[in-house]
């Protein structure tokens, strides 16, 4: 969010970088937002628990899913709380391992989530408009680049 | 955060790169924000409200701020006020619209945030060292092609 005051040259390409990842990365959450609230009654943070349940069809510990989401356990706690009573998500056991509990997407939560995925990668694609997709895999297998120790394998 | 279960092969890349960015400035934003919060005890909304001050050094209203910020009025409140209590912003009139509240910097406010803007530099440059300086330049270029309507002149 800031041109630094001071900054070496070597460093300012990075900021500027970041910059303009952190705003542009804003921006479109701000818009899927709103999108998801106007069109499925959601929100993101529920989208996210269930884009990640749906990757995981064995179901996820509540500590992979805030892990992977890159957020507190407690905060994912209150969405999966939710998904259950509305039936979008179920608690299970793991098979062969009847003491560890996971979550996972129920039949009804996949349904959900996939006319949402649909309509997201349209919103996606959309927003992105502007970037041609021979740049936008370009630019993917750059940030690829910087997988780096601070970062739990994106 | 998602690989949608239904893509065209066109939407694809787009969705890929979305989901590359969202986890690399959520990724950062989360190590920022711990970095903030031991060396200099403050957050990153602070810090992204003190940066766009410090790049107007006339003030800014309320709802520029917020606009700038791509935040609502009423997050961007609560953090001003706490500025202000902490002397680092000040309210004041602009130059010829006595009516019009602006905010701004304080002197101490420019100083506390050259120190944090100085490490912050560092950081992203560290934080985003596996990407070579003019590899960021070409993604910041790619990025900056899709300003679009629904987004305010980022």
């Amino acid at each position: 969010m800031v041109s630094a005051p001071i900054a070496r040259p070597d460093e300012k390409a990075r900021l500027r970088l970041w910059v303009r990842l952190l705003r542009l990365s804003r921006s479109i959450e701000g818009e899927l937002r709103e999108r998801l609230k106007t069109r499925f009654a959601t929100t993101l943070p529920r989208f996210d628990v269930m884009a990640a349940l749906w990757r995981a069809p064995e179901g996820m510990l509540m500590s992979e899913l805030s892990r992977f989401l890159l957020v507190s356990n407690g905060n994912v706690t209150g969405i999966v709380d939710r998904l259950v009573a509305d039936g979008l998500v179920a608690r299970a056991t793991r098979a062969g391992d009847r003491r560890t509990s996971v979550v996972r997407l129920t039949a009804a939560g996949r349904d959900a989530f996939t006319a949402m995925a649909e309509a997201h990668g349209q919103w996606i694609d959309e927003l992105l408009g502007g970037i041609a997709p021979a740049d936008a895999e370009a630019v993917a297998e750059t940030l690829a680049m910087f997988r780096s120790s601070w970062e739990d394998g994106a």
